[in-house]
């Protein structure tokens, strides 16, 4: 039970829990794309799955790291040659344990605290973080449509 | 500046701002559909985007409406005959404003309550408000997609 003095809106162990919820589902349309699709199809002149994925991968673990060491080093996509589907799966499954571990390592003061994330974008903590998660859910909204278009049935969007 | 008592890793005013911030961003989506195509574009089957903000619609205020009286009922979509963008920028704004209005009767108490949303998503009301937000990003994100296809260039994510 809560009491007045320690009522969250939301818990840090939720908010983490409601992240990897969603990582886990990001995970699952990875799977769902065709090997070559992932690397080639798109719509519109957007970008294919797998640059959009990669942008995931160069926010998520990176992007806390650099929060719980305070380091306003620039944004980068080089995260390591990843060549296939299952190159990503495990740099994903990587990420996730990463996430987990610098996840202890902030605190609930923390959160309301301003960083100047990748140098470029001083916010407080909090709002960056559910920046990577909506960022996250536009991009994976978007691979959907990519899967529908393919004629793949995308997982259920609230299964986590 | 916070004491160890009140931190909060979200405040209840920064959810909300962080929601509508949210709305104000699709409510800019929904003006740049052509109006024909708001109605009728698709791809892979989809719905057009009318169709996806109908539902957006139908869960924002009427859901948090739901939450405050904790009444059950089910989901319906039933919100009224909207028959040009023109009509649904409006009764967007009117959820705007009501949206507004609930929040103010919800306690930071009360987000860690279950309700059973639509009398069928029996979850903490923290989670069930996380899901309007995530359902909206998600399904804009795919008219971000149509929004391309058509060769139309869409709002920037990150401006709210």
């Amino acid at each position: 039970m809560n009491t007045t003095a320690t009522a969250q809106v939301i818990s840090k162990e939720d908010l983490l829990n409601h992240w990897q919820g969603h990582r886990n589902l990001t995970r699952r349309v990875i799977e769902a794309f065709p090997e070559k699709d992932f690397f080639e199809f798109s719509i519109g002149g957007m970008r294919p799955f797998s640059k959009l994925v990669t942008e995931l991968l160069s926010i998520g673990a990176p992007a806390l790291k650099a929060i719980v060491n305070r380091d306003a080093k620039p944004y980068s996509e080089d995260i390591g040659e990843l060549k296939t589907k299952a190159d990503f799966l495990q740099k994903w499954d990587e990420a996730t344990v990463e996430i987990n571990s610098y996840w202890n390592q902030i605190s609930i003061e923390d959160f309301s605290e301003n960083f100047n994330l990748f140098g470029q974008y001083e916010f407080p903590i909090i709002q960056n973080i559910l920046y990577f998660v909506d960022n996250e859910i536009h991009h994976r909204g978007q691979g959907y449509v990519y899967l529908r278009a393919l004629g793949i049935e995308p997982p259920f969007f609230w299964e986590r």
